[in-house]
């Protein structure tokens, strides 16, 4: 694999939007090493998270997948043993991500920014590429909708909650949730459009009290970083791309490799084309 | 397995409505022997076209399934083995659709109203539930706009195609279509209707001249009953769940059942489910 980058002309042999040149650029930076989370970046392409298991699991969680289509939207699967994917020609699974989580049996071992090395260990390994709620996030803004973590230069927070997905085969675990806080007068407008995007979570999996998820403290979350709730705010809770992550834990899947919750696989595609 | 079904309670113990009870009566009766298409019958409940193939061809299926979305949504995948859905507690699979169809090697070889001996012939089955694009023909009628298979008493019109499919592993095949006329004033309303049920096939694939599918006849559909086109009408075609049956016999299966094309699994799930 070479860095160079064609920023004129695409695979179609024609223009191409600086949306995607900036996709290809910060895919060429997280190659070079550079770590950082990806939200706010290449506004208007979709970002994505990603479960990379040995072909033996891969039934197992597309199925998992399959019956929680709300926290895993599958965008692509990669052929076993191909770092590659549909959503960016080019692009390289193994390195192009900011930062990886190495699991063994349901253990993070390590969290590397280049992947190769966990990678050659398996000679079948098979990447489920799976929507990323950050894709409803730019048409909420352009409704004028505040996206927190973005005005304040954060990582989205995220919640393991006491929701129990629908197993399948070796798969288990609970739900885990992303959080935006929304004004009040906002939220049936958040939900309206997220909702049309089911391919990268949809609409809101609950809004309001986080006891119900039983989320204690929602200035401490699980993953990524806390972010202010205003007054005439409400929290609203997404299913997000990190659930895979909690099944890896819970059901000590051997080995996986996936993304650093935040740090996303940038692909080619617009976020129009989940778009309902 | 008995008959006997309770129309009063259901299994969460709350009154059913009598969409519910319809299903169910129906399922009985094709239980019982009956045979006739299923279009019209217990309206605003989901039907579902249906492929069961030995555990070995799963992965490669369900794949298939998330690579082609439009023609194959799935709903729900047994268990190997099992003849039960989550989609209608009670039901089985094995003889409550009122025609099957079972092949071999690609080749349809049978088409029973009961398909429990051929289900006999394998211990690891695994029934792969899809939607069908009956699911927005009420929302379509409530619109006011005709469903002309249905106001004429006939199956809906199917038709292969040129368009190929994303192969995944063993499984190849060419898509197929269901066709509904539409007059050209309300083709609009009938893609937003529809676009808004993206698991049950979602909007049209292709609106207009046939040709352009590599149909070459309306007239003589490869599935279903024809339906006359009046004028100021449009074909309009929309992605169908027979094209499993299509990739069945493209890629020469070895062991597949299907329902029989337009006579489906009802469901004791509410179309609105599906609804974005």
């Amino acid at each position: 694999m070479t860095t160079r980058t064609n920023t004129v002309l695409g695979t179609q042999g024609v223009m191409e939007s600086s949306a995607t040149q900036q996709a290809r650029a910060a895919r060429a930076r997280y190659r070079r090493g550079e770590c950082r989370p990806t939200a706010g970046i290449a506004p208007g392409m979709t970002q994505a998270n990603m479960l990379v298991v040995p072909k033996e699991y891969a039934y197992d969680f597309l199925l998992y997948a399959q019956r929680n289509p709300k926290p895993c939207p599958v965008l692509d699967v990669s052929d076993p043993g191909s770092p590659s994917t549909a959503l960016a020609p080019g692009a390289d699974l193994r390195t192009d991500i900011p930062k990886y989580r190495v699991w063994r049996d349901g253990e993070l071992v390590d969290e590397p920014t280049d992947a190769t090395k966990a990678w050659s260990e398996h000679p079948d390994l098979v990447a489920f590429l799976l929507g990323c709620s950050f894709t409803f996030e730019t048409p909420l803004r352009r409704a004028g909708i505040e996206v927190r973590h973005i005005t304040s230069g954060r990582n989205v927070p995220m919640y393991r909650t006491n929701v129990q997905c629908r197993p399948a085969g070796r798969f288990h675990g609970e739900l885990v949730v992303s959080m935006r806080p929304i004004p009040g007068d906002r939220v049936a407008e958040a939900a309206q459009i997220s909702g049309r995007f089911p391919s990268v979570h949809g609409a809101p999996v609950h809004v309001g009290d986080p006891a119900a998820l039983g989320i204690a403290d929602l200035s401490h979350p699980d993953f990524g970083d806390s972010v202010e709730i205003r007054p005439g705010e409400v929290p609203v809770f997404w299913a997000c791309g990190v659930t895979p992550q909690a099944a890896v834990m819970a059901s000590h899947i051997p080995f996986a490799i996936t993304h650093a919750p935040g740090y996303m696989f940038i692909s080619d595609v617009s976020d129009t084309r989940y778009e309902i």
